[in-house]
């Protein structure tokens, strides 16, 4: 087992000293006049708040072991020298590892240094030693995903403390806010914030619902910052609605006319009615919510941090339950809906108790800071909120999130499905999304016209050519890159083909040369929340950060923050930092030879391989996509040899290590005026590799405060050995030889030459190992599936594979 | 969508009038002379306690249709009648259900019935019918798993009333208990309960600890019934430890010495010995714990009733962390073990606040009444206990419960794991839930002890045979069925390979002719939970039960629960009612004819299969158990083909309901003198089939209580059409003609005559359908897999098989 630790604050002594006064471990500084021994004492029965008698707390110490011979009882007894191991062995049980099963009591420092824990190395603690290593201890992480002092906080250390004792609010130690807030005593209100848009075109202004969670503390004049979540699902989704919308992809890839736009042209995007609806008068103000709410939908880092004294909103937006407006999918009225709450929260826009009453309502409770979290769709619109430049966003947090909503509809000149979603479409999302539709007396009045822009989204999404046009222009959030003034913190997984790796790739070298910090984290899982791993402090890295970025906490977080963290994909519970993604200067460059992948020069050959699939073969792959991957890219003789084209490298010698997105060049024929080619990049070897998924550790382990809302604790794992591994993919249309919005005409048998950025990356292939690269068109889980009757020729000669690497 | 609710108590009118007086719907009888409208208006007003003001239940109330024309604020604005179509427009809403997806305005009669909710049938309504309607409407289940009034309390009904009314607790509605109960203040105490036994042998009667949680209300004077939930698993498990213990099976099956003993022989079981330590001198009385924990291992069933007043204890039993004793995985000691808590619960034994102190503490918050509620081995516990006949249990609810560990690791003469667990055993399961194991200071003393009895244990179960001796028989629960006084509501999968059906079955046939209440629930699933189904109001029936049980409340469970509820194999969403389980007169008689399964007479013929399998097969089914499943059964041409031999009915031409367990005799050689044989029934016909686990719906979806733990709402629903299914299996060793605890010569190349029954089941094969019987040896999932080069020949003129049938 290893933890990786990367949001711990180095203190001095002094510092570290004071904190642990001000967190009552120790009552003040003539604690140094004692001997180590009765300090240990003091400090462990500290460590069982869940007691309600010293005898309890005594009971519990009485398990521990100090040695192979001496119990902790025992030690404590006398008052001999406290040795290094006798504090290790105690510690790393207080952290809930087992004796015998994750270390031995004759050697605790080995098992630290394999878990990666830090600790002292002096022999005989003294009484500053002492303090000095259970300060440490308090912010090491236990077995079970936590900091030590998380867990002795889910255990009721800080609501005894405050049973007898003061302490202020927030209470920071190491730097970040610990759970000293009563998650039983939230206040919930919702309120109105009246946006300058009027989606549904009913000439009002749209009001946008917003859920509020804050500590009761702020009634009594506490000014707290705020986690805002803007999910376009929290209300609900109307599931069989968006089902039907989802479009047939059994269809065939058609020609398109030749067009030759510029980006200039594509950007005459339909600029806002010059005249909105007049704002509402206000007609009274309360300073009180007059509705609620029971159960919002939840994230549970934001739950986390409900216990440590942020407030947390959750704001659907526009075309939402009980919010007026139309679902929109990623146009700038959406950011315009996801910008408004903001606004309120930062004192400069109006929102109202109810939606009839005009009655204002301000967020006096909040300190103007804000920031934004969420995955998916929510990170997406936090991606959105920050190109607004919106003052009092000081950071977002955006996980798995869209950065343009062509990268995520389309590709290249081909409509290709986020992973798991085929068929698929903007207006299937904003259907999905549209829960007005769940109240029927808010719904019916304006079914038709919610349904004649469903159908004129529908229209420009524009599934017959695929190509970059002005809608989704309009959903290109990196043109305003250069408005973001909030730190971001990105986070994506290496695997995740809903969200593709490419967005956040584009993100973060868009952001390199803007005078904002970022900071990003790459994981090996798919479209997941990293925030419940028992190998990664991500919850409290996002703790240092955000006390940093909202509280104005002098932590050092953009100092002690890893720029780029990468979990590595051939090791379990491995994290590796570097200072850029990708950034290696030299990168190989193999041509295609036969069926390899060599350095040796082109040949003139061509090889070929057809798209069409007999049946039963291909009726059977469309419901059966992992069959479908598998016959793909494996070398046995499967039915779907003849359908693509396999290059290898000979066997590495040593680890190769990518870092970017590959580069495809290829001089390639289409037996029709359409063609289509995807790729993927495979890691050949027999090997095993982490588990798909987390794997569940241990249900409810994380409690997110005391008493409260509960995670499960998860981990990557090794999972049987595999013959090979997915590294990356990329699909293109060869009517699009230039970019994604000019189209060429394709000659039947005519060789062109493309070229095709693949999805970026970070992975190690291990010596012995064989990098492949796959040629083949559909891509049942993709592209449209037309079963058409083409051939593709490759010119060998004229194609090339370039691979970038990682830096060190 | 079907709802199937089974807890329902029909009451006169004068009943529901008064309890929705006592829950505060309306303030008393004069509603009766208020008009329908007015009083609709007024309970609306309640649906929605989440708000802080009337103004906020008036908004809510806005978003609902009561005809398609008509919100239903229009409609309270008039003092017309008020339709049954109104009502049940606005009921359905209130029940989440939703306008166009769930139903249609015009007609929400049909969709009441299609999803099978109560529903009146007059036109018009009095303000008599409303009321009727309305305590109808409480009862009802809404599309998330609770019925509304749990729906209500869940976002604060109860609360809220608690703010300015005193209700009585525990309160009850419509038979059932409601949640009243503060959550946020429960009190959490540890005590340890002395029990008459020294398993761990250190000369003093083990200390064993049990974790308590109840209702502040018990401090008043409320006394309060038990669940208890006795999981060896709750304090943490050996997980590492056991799987190093773990038996290696890929060993040959080994000829046994022929014996013949009696079952009176078996019995002679060590007993206790006689004189025990002498029990511990009180030294003093408390009245309050001195220990206590932060977050037990919970069940969210029992989380439930903490909402709704009743005190809930956890106990993990001998050898487990903070208890003494030693693990022993079923026999008479555990069960000692488990009832000891009970007794203490009842007021009979005593109990200390810590160890070592000698000061007692009663169980004054007790009203000696006691339940015992839990799965797999928890559920096993509960038959120990009931076994007892201790005073003070009043009921068990024993879900997916093991009734005599032979059965669990054993099968007529063969070694057979549970599914899943391949090589697991008696002594394994002890390992890994020895817990003591987990604190050092208090192992390290007792390991060499323990690894002796773990020896021991090794030895008494004999893997050499397989067979049924003392060590078995001790862990027998059913040879004490006469001594149950508990009431028993069972549950059980009918896929559950794991503990497999025997079990449930023998106890309901074996307490038939006892004077308790028995229930059974048999579900689709394997081996799990059903307390969040979507389609069953599972937790109601528990409800209903208990409080009849532990409150005494008369509520006629006895007769509204069914006697036996089955969950259909071949429909979503629904549970037949039956009286007994299987109990139909005349079986199907079919008799084995080259492949089929036929009524003709039996034919003189030898049928032969092999057992060895070459590799690299039988090594990669060693390790891919889907594989080897599909491969067996499948009757296109497998690598299994020669290792089995399938028979087929010939297509039903009606449908034909199995019900209890199916007889196979066979006249059988092996060419060795060991053999096995393992059996499958199949239902052969493509079909869409429930999922094999049920699929979440909505995360977090159930809440307990109000603001209390969480649980996420499944259902299965169809999956993917397959071929076939499994319906039943069996295992034999040929040396164990007669019995499991005689055994017999075989001589090779000798036919013997053998009969086994099957995992009993309810199975709706379909017409179209084939029943096919998969007759093999060698079980990678279950038996030793020592590939051995056995030829079986079936001599079919003696080869039948019985299908008995479920009564209608």
């Amino acid at each position: 087992m290893k933890i990786n630790q990367f949001a711990t604050v180095k203190n001095e002594f002094k510092t570290e000293l004071r904190e642990l006064i001000n967190s009552h471990f120790v009552a003040n500084e003539s604690v140094l006049e004692k001997s180590p021994m009765v300090v240990l004492k003091s400090l462990l029965q500290r460590c069982y708040p869940e007691m309600p008698s010293v005898n309890g707390a005594d009971f519990k110490i009485d398990q521990l072991m100090a040695t192979e011979n001496l119990t902790a009882t025992q030690l404590l007894k006398n008052e001999h020298a406290l040795t290094v191991t006798q504090f290790y062995n105690l510690a790393l049980q207080l952290l809930q590892f087992e004796v015998g099963v994750d270390f031995n009591l004759s050697d605790p420092i080995s098992a630290l240094n394999e878990i990666n824990l830090p600790h002292l190395t002096v022999a005989d603690f003294t009484t500053q030693d002492l303090l000095h290593a259970w300060y440490l201890l308090l912010t090491t992480h236990t077995k079970n995903g936590q900091s030590f002092l998380d867990h002795l906080a889910t255990k009721g250390y800080f609501a005894k403390l405050l049973q007898t004792t003061q302490l202020p609010k927030p209470f920071l130690f190491n730097g970040k806010a610990q759970a000293v807030f009563d998650t039983n005593n939230l206040i919930r209100e919702v309120v109105y914030v009246e946006s300058d848009q009027d989606t549904d075109h009913d000439g009002q202004l749209d009001l946008l619902k917003v859920e509020i969670l804050r500590p009761e503390e702020t009634e009594t004049g506490l000014k707290v910052p705020t986690l805002y979540t803007a999910s376009p699902y929290n209300q609900g989704t109307n599931d069989e609605a968006g089902e039907k919308l989802t479009h047939n992809v059994d269809v065939p890839l058609t020609e398109k006319p030749v067009i030759s736009p510029t980006l200039t042209d594509l950007q005459a995007s339909e600029a806002k009615p010059a005249t909105l609806p007049a704002k509402r008068d206000v007609k009274g103000n309360a300073s009180h919510a007059e509705q609620s709410f029971s159960r919002e939908s939840s994230y549970t880092l934001n739950d986390y941090f409900l216990a440590r004294g942020f407030a947390v909103v959750y704001a659907a937006g526009i075309g939402t339950m009980e919010s007026d407006g139309f679902r929109t999918t990623g146009d700038p009225e959406e950011t315009t809906s996801t910008v408004a709450v903001i606004e309120w929260l930062a004192g400069n826009r109006q929102a109202f108790t109810n939606k009839k009453d005009h009655i204002g309502i301000e967020a006096w409770w909040s300190s103007h800071h804000v920031a934004i979290t969420g995955r998916s769709y929510l990170g997406t619109l936090a991606i959105a909120a920050a190109t607004s430049g919106v003052e009092g966003l000081d950071t977002i947090i955006s996980e798995a999130a869209i950065s343009s909503w062509y990268d995520y509809y389309r590709e290249n000149g081909l409509v290709i499905a986020p992973g798991g979603f085929q068929g698929e479409d903007a207006d299937v999302l904003a259907e999905e999304t549209f829960s007005r539709e769940k109240q029927a007396a808010d719904y019916l009045p304006i079914k038709p016209a919610w349904q004649a822009a469903l159908s004129q989204m529908g229209q420009e999404q524009d599934r017959s050519t695929g190509n970059y046009n002005s809608f989704w222009d309009d959903r290109n959030y990196r043109k305003q890159l250069a408005s973001i003034k909030a730190d971001i913190l990105m986070v994506h997984g290496l695997n995740d083909w809903n969200v593709k790796p490419k967005n956040v790739w584009k993100m973060w070298q868009g952001l390199k040369d803007l005078p904002v910090t970022q900071k990003i984290i790459l994981h090996q899982g798919q479209h997941i929340y990293i925030n419940n791993f028992q190998s990664l402090d991500y919850t409290d890295m996002v703790n240092l950060w955000l006390c940093n970025k909202l509280l104005g906490v002098q932590n050092n977080a953009d100092e002690i923050l890893p720029d780029v963290l990468v979990q590595d994909n051939t090791k379990v519970e491995t994290w590796n930092a570097y200072q850029d993604w990708g950034g290696s200067a030299a990168p190989i460059e193999l041509n295609l030879s036969a069926d390899k992948l060599t350095s040796d020069a082109a040949p003139s050959a061509i090889s070929t391989f057809t798209d069409q699939l007999s049946e039963p073969n291909f009726t059977h792959y469309k419901s059966h996509y992992a069959n479908w991957r598998h016959d793909l890219v494996s070398t046995d003789s499967t039915p779907m040899a003849a359908n693509r084209l396999i290059f290898k490298t000979d066997p590495l010698t040593k680890e190769v290590v990518l870092g970017g997105g590959a580069t495809v060049s290829l001089r390639v024929a289409s037996s029709q005026s359409v063609g289509m080619l995807s790729f993927r990049l495979i890691d050949y070897g027999v090997a095993k590799r982490l588990s798909v998924s987390p794997q569940l550790l241990s249900r409810n382990a994380l409690d997110e405060g005391y008493h409260w809302r509960e995670d499960d604790l998860k981990e990557f794992q090794l999972a049987s050995a595999t013959p090979y591994k997915l590294i990356s993919i990329g699909h293109l249309n060869l009517q699009n030889q230039k970019n994604s919005y000019q189209t060429e005409k394709l000659v039947p048998n005519q060789f062109v030459d493309v070229s095709i950025d693949l999805q970026p990356t970070v992975f190690r292939v291990q010596p012995g190992h064989q990098i492949g690269l796959v040629v083949y068109a559909t891509d049942m889980e993709m592209t449209v599936r037309g079963n058409q009757d083409i051939q593709y020729q490759l010119d060998l000669s004229g194609c090339h594979l370039t691979l970038p690497l990682q830096e060190k």
